[in-house]
């Protein structure tokens, strides 16, 4: 029994304005070339296929495309969950036709206890929700955190499990301890979003999704497969590519094969002038790149001239400032607050009053909204 | 042999600002009960199934739900087709998981000589296409009216059809004399949408959508359905419902079949303090109302005195004014301009000018390119 696990295709994802489509059409090209020789029993999708709820017309047709090609011509069986970045409805739109030929797409808490069987596998779903909509679905307000959310689902889940076959968990979350990257929207608006591994004991293994890096958490039965590219300059060290788990004789192995990318990420450190006379020690240069330049204050629109050495740039930071002038500071540390908080500093800043608890409340309220799926 | 005609569903229409989604759900909740009893062998819907290229999460509900019952659970062949309302690639999705249950949806020119068979019949489909994709298609610049593209692709289906069999179109197009209604946008940009009778005889039936009346035109083998709801106060005196085409020892007979809506569209003229009074006759008090009214020039608010007796007042026109007044009568007369005049109307006013003929083009240029389905 071999299963493929893949998740965060994140189709028609633009990484700072540039579309990404025609780099994951060639990976997913590669994708199913390597299924033809993997010949696997069924390829596992933990979520986030598309970028956004509403996405383009190319990322609609790359993803129909990609699983005509693995489900209906070269009939391998799939099961896709929704991510925090699918609109639930829109990825289940057709599923019901879609599962006469054994492509599963799994996006309701309704179906989280009804495991899809194959073999000795029972797989069960367990497709991104935010907590108030766990907390709808449970009827329970008492569920707070995302760790209560997920053990409660997790108990629901129990009570269906059958413990003579082999258990797989496929979600989208955070396990705590796993390795963040800057691509990953966060989960929760003002509660932790990570999740104890030891939650989780019930099943053989879980396969998971969101989280980019395909080795964020250091566990023997949890796993990430990372994303499907790199989606962002925090990720240009990050190998990408899928998982292969297979079930021989009762023993269960787990492999992470990479898979050569058209153009990777790249992050290029060093002085204006050598990136300019290509002295600069650079892998591709049609790779993405993000240069964090020193004296370069004296040129005009050097972005420009990057560009023309190096179509693919991408970003551009000046260096040479002391980056310890508080507004410096204040912008370079904005990328690694979450939304509530910069709301807060905002507020504080312009008011140098703090949001009262009300306040507070109806900010999170707000945020949750946003996460839950936008636009009607 | 027994075929159902529909067409102009407009799932997810705002009409006013009001979602006419309940409409919507309660209709074709309707046509699926009358479909129970009909027992069709085939239904036929003739384009714009959305309202807009980016459909609702509400309305792609309803669709599919409308769809899963019809074909999953009712075992009832369908053929779509796309409208110039809607986004063929995300009416497309799933298309080929569709056809093994016997839904057949074409938005492709590609397939206007594969005709779809059901015992003695034929289907031909002809999906909307602007007459850029036309020209595209066939690589031919010299197509540069819709009866020019309607005539070539006629003659290219003319190769395929088998004159043994009872051959039908299915088109989402407007035909020469037909009636117009305000719901219905434009086909085309700077030159004339509608298409000759006498193009289509090489047909037994023709199954038309795009015009909303059900009986538009006068023809003993073209028809249109007609939309699934009145869609603008012009369609208030319009009956809505569905077309029965039934082949029974080489007769064809169609007759229309009328559904009774929630609510309907309704004109009512009077004086205001008839309306406030209820005075007026009105059918139902729930209906979606239009009031001309005179004498009432002295009430601050009238919509909101008049939403509180009539709920679903949805438009209010001041009829004490002479329409003759020269401001007046363009704000009238702008309802029945196409964006072309309106555009060039408009630059005149406030330049004193004419378009050039260059700008006049690039007008046309991007009117068409608005047409041909927005956002990417």
């Amino acid at each position: 029994m071999k299963v493929i696990h893949t998740a965060d295709w994140h189709l028609g994802k633009i990484l700072n304005g540039k579309t990404l489509l025609d780099d994951q059409i060639y990976i997913l090209k590669c994708f199913i070339e390597e299924m033809k020789n993997e010949q696997p029993d069924v390829i596992v999708v933990a979520g986030d296929l598309y970028d956004t709820s509403y996405p383009s017309k190319g990322a609609i047709q790359l993803l129909e495309s990609t699983i005509n090609t693995l489900n209906l011509e070269m009939g391998i069986p799939l099961i896709m969950i929704s991510g925090n970045h699918d609109s639930k409805e829109r990825l289940n739109y057709g599923s019901k036709w879609f599962e006469k030929s054994g492509m599963h797409i799994r996006t309701k808490l309704v179906d989280i206890d009804k495991p899809i069987s194959f073999g000795e596998i029972d797989f069960y779903t367990l497709p991104f929700a935010t907590i108030n909509e766990m907390q709808h679905f449970f009827d329970d307000d008492s569920l707070e955190t995302h760790q209560q959310c997920i053990n409660k689902a997790l108990s629901h889940i129990s009570k269906a499990i059958d413990k003579d076959k082999v258990n797989v968990l496929v979600g989208h979350l955070t396990v705590q301890g796993g390795l963040r990257s800057d691509s990953e929207r966060a989960l929760t608006i003002g509660t932790v979003e990570s999740v104890e591994a030891s939650s989780f004991q019930q099943f053989d293994r879980v396969m998971l999704g969101h989280l980019h890096h395909p080795f964020s958490i250091d566990s023997d039965f949890i796993n990430y497969s990372g994303s499907l590219l790199q989606y962002s300059f925090s990720e240009s060290n990050q190998p990408k590519g899928y998982r292969i788990m297979e079930i021989k004789d009762n023993k269960i192995k787990d492999k992470f094969i990479p898979i050569q990318p058209l153009r990777q990420l790249e992050v290029i450190e060093g002085d204006y002038e050598e990136a300019i006379q290509e002295k600069l020690d650079i892998k591709n240069k049609e790779n993405y790149l993000h240069f964090k330049l020193k004296h370069m204050s004296h040129v005009s629109d050097p972005m420009v001239h990057l560009k023309q050495i190096y179509p693919n740039t991408l970003a551009l930071t000046n260096q040479t400032f002391d980056f310890n002038t508080p507004i410096h500071r204040s912008n370079y540390e904005i990328q690694k607050l979450d939304d509530e908080t910069i709301i807060k500093n905002f507020y504080q800043s312009i008011t140098d009053e703090s949001l009262t608890s009300t306040q507070s409340q109806k900010v999170d309220r707000v945020l949750n909204d946003l996460l839950e799926g936008g636009m009607q």
